[in-house]
């Protein structure tokens, strides 16, 4: 079969090299030169080149990464990328020598060590703005600790508790979200480099060495995986796509308790739209927004390790350039969404009128005064159940709210119990008070002050636990970057 | 509650603003500038502004449209948005009467009609790329129609046929799937316009006119649903995510069969990576990029589509600007996978030595023997078979082909039969070539190459009629464009 | 390589045999036996097979029919599966002949041929629920057609409409959902039979007649297509998810409708969950099954759909029985959400005395006040855009609803125009009442009842059109049951 | 608005109340007596109820699970649910201290709690079977520690490594899936019980206690997230799902080295479908059952995750009962695979004369000859490469195997380097032989033996760590039901 065709297509060129080569630009090249020079003190150090060819190859690298402008850069197809063009470059320079940097390595480790090195990057970043969320909730759960709130279930009102206790359940989600997406950080602090193409090399290459220069905590073993492993890749959106998920439930409860029936979340002017002949319709739009910025993440998330779907385990495309980059707007929607959520929830306030209406005309406290009558009228279950039921139903005929039916409960409790009740009007008030209702809740994780703030130091902890790993994998690589210049440095040193 | 925050916070104008009013610039203010002509006609044709007023916002309206340039703005927030910046700048000009354009109508219409505006041109140019590769599959279908490729069945040789055959099986499914974007792009050309906010409006619009100055074919009914209904949106989404499934099942074939092993596609030079150490080592690396391509088109289509979940059924910005952006990206990397392959497979070539090869040792005509045994030797299944098999674990044995094993098949006859076969050597030899095979296969969809032509005619027109309603959109545009170009220029005249 | 092992490994056996078998228990074997018996027709027909072996073989299939107690088969392993279980019958009783009916075809294409004869009737079962569910909300809404609701954007309180004009969205949705349903059928309904293993045969099989025969359309063509293409699978559950999301929209309103503090949809005892002790906490309990069955039958779909993704186009495991099968509990959770719905939403009525609360409080019509003075006053659209504004604040100061604003609005005219408006108070009552604000928006698709009733018109028609189509297939499919048993009858008769 | 209806609506009752308690018998009937049990000790302990009145029901829900055959109930409408129906029991033999059981907690945390211990039984088993593949691949990579085989890049032969390596990265990502997974079931230990319907109690109940009788390790912390987080299923499905895509890759490798033409993977007999006509065409069709099977469970992992996005954090149904059920499928055919993968693999061989012709004809060492020349020749790299190119190319042109290339090797070092090799033909045979290319590669991470055996010894080392993981976590439950049983019985002991 005879072929006269020259690579590339045209259309390949277009469709495929030029895409991928805007995005080495814009997120590789400098982690391409980091391994360069790392590799290249590895190979010295390790005898595996000369320090003569060393210094020369380091001078040469130095000086390209001075007169080049990688964004200035434009795809011609002279080189099928640009690890090619820097390749291409050193070989003018050096002649044949410039090949020598390329001695027992691969594009399939460095591929995959600098994809590891952009999306630890982008994944820290995204942790350290849960973590602020984490923080800035924490502050507005204890400034809110007392602050009533109507709690619902199945969408209807059903018991008091406080905005902190509600805020320190979503807390105590965000931090397990926090830590699912730290362990899969950690799955990124592994080092390809030495893998080589598939089974590392027949030259004395130190892995380990790599790691380090390259900020990583290891090196991933295994070679084949090093080249064909994804589990980096699809841990990372997956524990991603849960912070979404799950954020994007509390926005729920947001656009309920701001909808202007329910009103018991007050939404500060500057996060509301406002209709200049409709001056009552405040559309808390924000909300809506965070609404989608979460599902669109999630779906982004879903869309990276869906892609890796009935893929061969091996070196392929699917999981390297491209397929990396359209990752990254998940970063992007998702980074957005968690600084408007905490900017936006500690703004808010709870509107106490509403929730004492709302609350008054629920009942929600009523089976509190059931308990009541069991523990201090030493009643059965089922006649402190039928007279606190006998006492909503007469205040609802009333329209009345519950604090203003001690006499309608005075009458349920003679006709059921044969006697008179010993709870007074006052003694009634507060037993259907919903702060009383709260402040005896008092049990690890309720609403009461002493467990709240127990809980609440908990959480900090957590959150103090995840900024100190956090810290530390940051450190490690500022640290290398360090390290890294200077020993790429001490190669042109005489 | 006091409250003297003021409109918009900066982190809203930040992550949500901000970028709202870029993806307006990008793809929104050329329709929204078509929306405000067409609205202006419309109110002066009804009567609802009078000619007088209407030349003076058409006047405007053009000084604004020539003396802004639009990709230059950057967002202040001293207007919410685009829409908003161009009514204060029609007031500047007009005063009070700058205003009137707003009669009528609503953000919510406007915002659903350009959406639509916008994803019909998308969805019309991907259609098109289908259309294209349908055609281009037809040709090669056709220079392929004789071509003899190995038949798969569990990933293993099973028959013959044609690689004609095949791909007619590929555009049929690709015509099928372009019938269902082309339902999907008909439920795009239904113009919301004149639903006003919810409800349509209390003065006397004319909706019709509007659908026709905006190149729809009607408007859509229901006002509540124009601004709440979001089918147009998954609709689509659904239909394009189909697309790129199923052609990536083809891509998956041509990793196969471009196999080092399996070779039975050649991929030419242009379009394959090659080491230079190792010359046989062709990546046909194509093949991969169209199924992450793929893949993460699949994946975006999804994300906008489960964007929609449990959204309420009402205006919400969950199926406005950002999310509608945020799946344009479908279409750029289906686009491309589109085209790629267009350029792809008729590039490709089928090795006719692979194929051979591959027959031989799989033995792939065996049945039509015992076929052919049944037909003209009269015998029974069971014989016929049990002959067939005998032969073929000979020629096996004998690592020859099975057209080499006339004297084994004599002998089974005789054996199983009682009796000598009147099949000769070289009857024999026809009876299990592979182009006899395919010959007989003249059923209706089989690979004969009257059953392929006929079939590919069929496609043909089918892929017409494809065509032909894609150009009647296409067509009812262009001239909607042209009649609203007259009717606001009508506007100014005196 | 020695190779002792002997087919089934006893875990292959139990992983995936007898669950197979199992499930061609529950959904296929009468399928196979109408295929066996329209096959055995065809052969007979086409002189494939003599009339005298049809004769022996027809009479055989039915006396194993007869005797054979499919639900009472159990998984032995002694033949690979249920069909091969029915040939090792034919053959036990007539020998050799027996194999003669799996002359011409294939386990591929009778599979694909009984796996859509089973979508077929369960797709067609579901679009029949949901013409049932479009029927009876087009009952509803003719019920509903005056009575008022509030319509809501951005989860606030809008504009007045009509439950009627609210319910007529969703149903146009619904009708869109099911045609999209309806086309998805219309490609279950061609015949893969004659494809047999991919290239069809080199008997002269008539698969016009298999198809009329099994209730096709038509045969599918290509016949790689018919065993490799599964567009007939993705396509309908593509569409059939589809139909979820979109209901669960509607059931995302109907949760905060019947919220306890909007109350706008009463739901009556029948449906909802009530606490003994809290009378007044009525759970709507079944909106959130209906919002879970939804969720959960999307997700079924997709399961389906991606499952598809990344395997080869040719025939596989991957579109068969197993899968075919796990698909199968979207029709389950679906139907249930169908008939759920059906039940709950005529059931449901609006509470007009919280529709009227909410309307005053929300000042919904205040819009169409402005509008007003734009039409009978003769204002610029500014002035009475300040006046409507102006009047809104005041009443909302004086938390009295609009109605009752007259002396605030006329005081207002006065200030910003100079003059007195011509509007006296009952005018201006009328003006804002939301009888009012409905009955003006009589346009195309809005709520007034004469644009009601033609749009509700429209849709009964369209559904129409669909029953009539639905019909028409299974009108088909009963008649080809009758036609083959006469066929086959006609076998054994002398 | 009157309303005489009654619940349950006889539509509600059969499509969700129904379904749901043929739910509980199968799954949460035997948890929610261990709740019930558990609970009536922890009342008495604490003193929210007497020992006396503990007594009696102690004695009658040891009659009532005596005398109540669950599987043979079935659903009447008569009582809600199955809780009803047993509530209803104590009460009918116990009278009103039937209800006093009912103390100190809701059927929101009893809920939960019983959706954890199902979840981690199904989870924890699921786990095990992960970890015996584990264990299952790490005994066959040692006894395939020196088997060779192609390794692949881009589906091309790259390099030879040894099936014990490949295996060996299999096995290292399947170890980080199973953290994961143990992670995610160290999320389900945490007891909701004592958090009642969101605020825990007014009675002082002893959640530490409760999580100790039901084998939790704690419990969990904020009582209204105990009932409105859902990251205990979504976080434990995601990790789920993690394990299905990535094997899922592996057995595409499987099915591609299992192709007539690759031929590199033996499967045995008692693993292939076998063609009694074709008897060379053997479908190894377990691996697309491992391949749909992991796809539908990926799929059904989705649906469940999914199915939690846009509901509210609150109580809800989406995460309970129903749904819940509709996970447990995904267990079903995840163990399924992962049985039916721990039998297939270790069954399989490698094909040693397929893999050396493969290898010849794909030159893989032609890199290493390369390496050697600049390790024993001291040749610069570009040198180096040249001559092992130009060796490559003589011996495909001449379709001899690399090692038979010595001539044309010596031929081209002297044209390029101006000298004799001093490698003499048996010297270059071991240069390029696979084994030495293996043997050299004993890096970290390597296929040399040593490398190879060293990993291996950290994977069995973190199984071990994972098989203690799990041992401690079940022992903690069976320790748990003893003291449950141990405590329930001295409730009745006088």
């Amino acid at each position: 079969m005879s072929d006269t065709s020259v690579f590339p297509d045209p259309v390949y060129r277009d469709t495929v090299l030029a895409p991928l080569f805007e995005g080495v630009k814009a997120h590789y090249a400098r982690h391409m030169d980091s391994i360069n020079r790392a590799h290249l003190v590895m190979l010295v150090e390790t005898g595996i080149l000369t320090r003569g060819l060393g210094a020369q190859i380091a001078a040469a690298l130095d000086a390209i990464g001075k007169q080049t402008d990688v964004a200035a850069l434009s795809y011609t197809g002279e080189h099928e990328d640009y690890f090619f063009l820097v390749e291409a470059e050193l070989r003018r320079r050096l002649g044949d020598p410039g090949g020598a940097l390329h001695t027992a390595r691969s594009r399939n480790d460095m591929d995959h060590t600098l994809f590891r090195m952009e999306l630890r990057a982008r994944a820290e970043a995204a942790l350290t703005l849960m973590l602020d969320l984490a923080a800035a909730l924490t502050d507005k759960a204890e400034a809110e600790a007392e602050t009533l709130i109507v709690a619902y279930t199945h969408g209807q009102p059903a018991q008091p508790t406080t905005f902190g206790h509600y805020l320190a359940a979503a807390i105590e989600v965000l931090l397990r979200d926090a830590t699912r997406l730290s362990a899969a950080i950690d799955g990124l602090e592994h080092c390809p480099m030495g893998a080589a193409a598939i089974t590392t090399s027949g030259f004395p290459v130190d892995r380990v060495r790599m790691a380090d220069l390259l900020g990583f905590e290891s090196p991933q073993v295994n070679s084949y995986g090093c080249i064909a492993s994804v589990d980096y890749v699809t841990g990372l959106y997956s524990a991603l796509k849960l912070v979404f998920v799950h954020l994007g439930r509390v926005v729920q409860d947001m656009a309920f308790w701001s909808s202007f029936e329910v009103g018991q979340l007050y939404v500060p002017d500057s996060l509301v739209q406002i209709s200049s002949i409709m001056p009552q319709k405040r559309n808390p739009v924000p909300i809506e927004h965070m609404r989608h910025l979460a599902s669109v993440t999630a779906g982004r998330c879903d869309m990276i390790v869906n892609t890796m779907h009935n893929t061969p385990f091996t070196d392929m495309n699917d999981s390297e350039g491209e397929v990396q980059q359209a990752g990254y707007a998940a970063f992007g929607s998702g980074g957005r969404m968690l600084a408007l959520l905490t900017a936006f929830l500690p703004a808010c306030g709870v509107r106490a009128d509403r929730v004492a209406a709302n609350m008054d005309a629920a009942c929600v406290t009523i089976t509190e005064l059931a308990d009541t009558l069991v523990r201090d009228e030493g009643l059965s279950f089922r006649q402190a159940h039928e007279i606190a039921a006998d006492t909503a139903r007469a205040v609802i005929a009333m329209e009345a709210p519950l604090r203003d039916g001690h006499a309608a409960f005075a009458e349920a409790f003679e006709t059921r119990a044969g006697r008179r009740t010993a709870l007074d009007a006052a003694a009634f008030r507060t037993a259907v008070a919903p702060e009383t209702f709260v402040a005896r809740r008092d049990r690890l994780g309720g609403p009461a002050p002493a467990a709240l703030a127990a809980a609440l130091a908990d959480s900090r902890t957590a959150l103090g636990a995840l900024r100190t790993g956090s810290g530390a994998r940051t450190t490690r690589r500022a640290s290398a970057e360090q390290a890294l210049a200077t020993a790429f440095a001490s190669l042109t040193e005489v």
